[in-house]
This record gives C-alpha cells, structure tokens and sequence, in this order.
C-alpha cells in the first residue's frame, strides 16, 4: 500500500486517492485498448465517451438547463483573464470588476492591457483583501459582473453572491468550483482552472451561457474565441485528453462516492468549521481572514509567534502533513482542504495543532 | 503483463511503454513524496526539477547553444498559430508562409485574422498537397518565413531547409520535433504541440532565440506574450504540470536509452523504408506523397482497390494494430511512426502487409 501525504497544497492539489487508483491500474491500457488514454485519438470513440462523460457529469452536478454549454478550453483561469474582455467587453462599453485579491487584480489587468472598458465597483485592497466587500454600486449598463469566488492568498470566499439584475455574473471559480450546490442562472459564465477542485493543471472549465456566445464578436483568433468551443464542442483541436480524463473520473467520484455538491458541501464545510474551531481555541494561532468572510477552501492563519511558523511547517512535514506554506505574498499558514482533503486529513492536522501548541506555548 | 496495442494513431499518439510504466509505478507517490505530480505545487521543488530537467534535455538533444531559451506554452500548437503573428509581424510588415498542408493553411489563417501582413510564399495545394514545393521567392525584408516541417494528413515532409539568408525561420514541428537532429541556429522559432513525439496533449514546447524577444510588441495580454513565458520561465500560471513531466521522461528515454537524435533518426529511417518498400513492392499498395517529399512519421498509402481498405483496418485492428485509417479529409491509410513506435511494431505492420495482400490479391 502507498503511503500517500496528507496533502494540504493550494494548488496543484490533491485528488482522491481513488481515483489515482484508477488512473494507475488503466495508465498502460484503458478499457483493453491496449493504449494509455493519453496516447489515443481525441477523435476515437473511447475519448469521445470520456469527454462527453466529464460534460454531462458537471451538467448534472450543477442540475445545469438546456441554456448552458460546458466547454473545455486550454491554458488555465489565466487565459480566460485576457479571453473573457476580448469575447465580452463590447465597443464602448465598461464591465464591473469588484476586487477581492491577486486573481481579481491579474484578471481587471488583462481587460485593462486590451485598452477595455473596466471600472472596479468595489474593492477589499484597503483591507488587504481579507474580507469580501460588502457596498458596491453596479452599473446596469455593464456587459456583465466579474467576481472570484473564492480568494486562494487570503482565504477569503463570497458567501452570497452580489444582485446583478439583468448583468451576466461572470466568475473565476478556480478554487471552489464543484464544492457546493450553486444556482447557476445567476451566471452568465462561471470558470475555473482544473487544478484545485477537478483535475490536472491545464484545462479550464468553462461553463457559458448561450445567450452570451450571441455576442461574441466576429473576427477573433480561433483559439480565443468561445464560439470556437461552442461550435467545436471543444474539439478544434487536440483538447488536453489527459486532465478532461481525470475530470470524469473526479465527477464521478463527486457524483456516485460522495453524493453529489449537497453532500460535498456538508463535508466542507465541517472541515473547514473543525480547522476554524481549533485556530479560534485561544490566541495562539489567529486567524487572517475577517470572519464572515472566511473560506471553505483555503485557511489562512498565523502563530502570534512568527517564529514559530517555519517550525511548524518543518515539524507538519515530519507528521505526514505538506502543502502549509503560506502564499509568498503573505507568508504565515494556510491550509488548502479542496474536495479531495478528507475529513481524516484534517483531523490530522486539528491534532497537530494541538500537540504543537501545547509544546511550544 | 499488460497487453500493448502496435498504435499508429497520428496524435495522440504511442509514448514509449517503459516511460509509461515509470508513470503509472510513481503515481499514487512521486520518489516518496506521498503525492502525485499532477498532485503537487508547480512552485516546490519537486516540480521545479522536472520542468529544468525537460529544458536541459531538450536544449541537449538539440545541442542548443546559450542563444536559445524552451518554452512550455499553453494549449498546443493551434493557439502557437495566433501568437507568431500577434507576437512578430510587426506594422507593415508581411511575413512569408509557405503552405504545405492543412496545418500551414490555418497558420495563415490565424494571421489573416489579425489583419496582418501575409504572403503566402509558394504553395503545394496545387497538388493536393502530395509533395514540398522546390520553388519559392523569399522576401528579404520578411519578419520571418513559415513552414511546417512534417504534415500528418498527405505525409510529407521537409529533408532540405529552404535557405532564408538573415530571415529568421520558424516552423511547426509538431509532428517530426526530436525526430531527427536538426541545425537549429538556422531557426528563429522552432515549436510543437506535445501529443506526437513528446507526451501528452495540453502544452505546446516553444524554441526561441533570444533575438526575437526584442521584437515582441508590448501590450499583449500576458498568456500570449512569449516574452512572459521568457521573463517567468514557464511560470508565469501553473504550466501543464503533468505533460511536462511526461515530456522529462520522454526526453530522458530519448538520450537515455535510444541514444540521442542521431541514433533515433536512423531507427526512424529504417523504420520508415521497411514500410515503403512493402507499399512499392508492386501496385497492390500505392503511396499517396510524391516520392522525394515522403514522410518519415506519417507512411500515407491507398489500396489500389479502396473498397479493400476498411477491410485492411478491421482486419488490423483484430491482429492488433491500431490507428490506420486516414485522415477523415483524404481517406485511405495512414500509418504514424513516431519515435515511440517500436521497430517490431513496424515489422508486425510490414509482414500484415504482406499476409493482407496475398489474400485479397
């Protein structure tokens, strides 16, 4: 038996062990084909099976209507920053971004590189980007409404989303896509990189309403244009075989293992309350997210003694436990507990922070 | 033991089965780490060996001097098509593309898109693509010349450089990339999408002399600057961790078991003449590629009765062969022989050949 790490990285991430499992028995013949699914035709029969297995597990998992695509497009969140102007910020017209830390900021500069019409409604910059802002004042004249989900560096998460009206809610979901239920009909594109929540680094999901591919304007490079993976399905040229594979079988796994996102999110957010609770215990640790906007996904801390967060780490690793590092931006703790990061992972880590406190109070 | 299929499929296509098995041994746990790669940061150590050790490879493969930087780029060679002109063909400037096949034809396209300056320098559509024209003018003033050096769906393929004087020369190769040692300072830009000859679909590997860095135009959106894929070392998003790490083993095998491009071009030669000579034999079989402009990865050939060839497949398929049929726009057969498919497969091919032509004489 592997001994696998309890892995508690931002990303790249963990991915259930089971599903690696299944990997690992198929890599040097999938189904009998005598061929690793990396090594057949995206055009065959056997991966077309699997991409369209991903599509329909995610149109599932979200109880997605008949209104919405779900593309798979090269490159990671980073590309969709530049793509999403490009496709959707129209001739004089200015979208909404609200700011919430270093993706929102990487995202407003891509539009803003493109000379893009964006205006910031609201940012949490003056808060350091630990707390979800809570004023804004959205223009109904936007083409839409751009928003992270879920900030990665400061462990922050929208836990209501923003009444946009008529204006298409556009989100980088990266780091909480298929964590828990959502109503998708308030977006008119939701996105994210596989690497967190579904899969290998590589491919971005794309979830895309219909209505928005209508204004997609003509003329832009094939790659770049989502009307390329609408008509496409997602296949002009050689999608990431590998990643969409992993995709379907962690959708799978979220669909047939843990019970779909209701069940995910029960499983979260217990996590996330068990790891909350023992960094709230007394003032040894402290937390650096504003409460109310705390993340499922990602816990962010620090120990009131700094100098003891390298020991922390070191001592973590020695335990079976890697991935605590804080974001070099910010420094001190975090710990990434995606769908993946079981229960039992974080029990781990809940008793390690006991043992560690009480050593070094 | 795992029952491997002779795969001929042309991309993705067959990766060596022993890099194959590596992958599958280390992948619940990377050298003990208790994790996958595509489990991992792309920041940690683990990952920034990987990535260095498939850039020092391949700069060793080619012998790449200090003038020469690898890329690993985003969404293959399709989105590479886009960048060239949005990163090279400067105002009034026209670059020269030479058109060989249904992959120079969308290169041109993508630049066509941008409204940039494109001359279509010579052109073998004329003959339906069957051959490599041996005439062209060449414009002196040209940002820099287009070719595709191998072209899957015709078979053909480039055994001279056409001689561009100071004229930087760049070339798709993603179909014959690491087939053969190659003169690389002739070359301002070499690149290739992975899912040929070095792993799996999703990253594209980019050569780039450092010259023409200096000519990128500022104010691109970031992911399709080459200069931040240069300046970031591949790292600007999370790379497609778990490609790159099959091309590091790949590349491995390259100089670590096949000896290098000069040992892999003679067995790919070889490889190569065994099936023409079974197709020139007499006029049962017939080449589709003119002769002197004949592919050494992709053998294209007909049965001179077409109604044999779906038989010649299913047949093939059952004596364990795969991956014969041609492209969907020319029909016939194709067989791919890329550096992973092995000698003996190239021999189970040859003699079925054989057998298929004495009973269907």
């Amino acid at each position: 038996m592997t001994n696998r790490i309890h892995n508690f990285s931002a990303g790249p991430s963990a991915l259930p062990t089971e599903v690696m499992k299944e990997i690992q028995e198929n890599l040097l013949s999938y189904k009998g084909s005598g061929m690793s699914v990396m090594e057949m035709s995206h055009r065959g029969d056997l991966f077309m099976e699997i991409i369209e297995e991903a599509r329909m597990r995610i149109k599932r998992l979200y109880n997605l209507s008949e209104a919405y695509e779900v593309l798979f497009v090269h490159g990671g969140a980073s590309l969709q920053f530049a793509m999403i102007p490009m496709n959707f910020i129209g001739e004089g017209q200015t979208a909404d971004y609200i700011e919430t830390g270093i993706w929102s900021t990487k995202a407003i500069a891509e539009a803003r590189i493109q000379n893009k019409g964006v205006r910031v409604a609201a940012s949490s910059k003056d808060r350091e980007f630990t707390c979800i802002p809570k004023a804004f004042a959205l223009s109904p004249d936007a083409p839409f409404v751009h928003i992270t989900t879920n900030n990665t560096v400061r462990g922050t998460q929208w836990h209501a989303l923003p009444e946009t009206g008529s204006v298409p809610l556009i989100a980088d979901m990266s780091s909480d896509i298929l964590s828990r239920p959502l109503d998708v009909s308030r977006f008119g594109m939701i996105y994210g990189g596989a690497q967190k929540n579904m899969g290998p680094s590589g491919t971005a999901v794309v979830i895309l309403r219909k209505d928005m591919v209508e204004k997609i304007p003509a003329g832009l490079p094939t790659m770049l244009s989502y009307r390329t993976y609408v008509e496409k399905e997602s296949m002009f040229n050689t999608p990431a075989t590998f990643p969409v594979y992993a995709i379907s079988l962690v959708t799978k796994w979220l669909e047939e293992t843990m019970g779909g996102l209701k069940a995910m999110e029960e499983i979260n957010t217990r996590k996330a309350e068990k790891l909350y609770a023992a960094m709230d215990e007394d003032d040894f640790y402290c937390g650096t997210a504003e409460k109310e906007s705390r993340s499922l996904m990602n816990i962010t801390f620090r120990i009131r003694n700094h100098d003891l967060e390298p020991v922390f780490i070191e001592e973590a690793l020695k335990a079976g436990m890697a991935g605590l590092k804080g974001h070099k931006s910010v420094g001190g703790l975090r710990a990434s507990i995606y769908n993946a990061v079981s229960e039992n992972s974080v029990d781990a880590l809940c008793a390690f922070m006991g043992d560690f406190k009480r050593k070094n109070r």
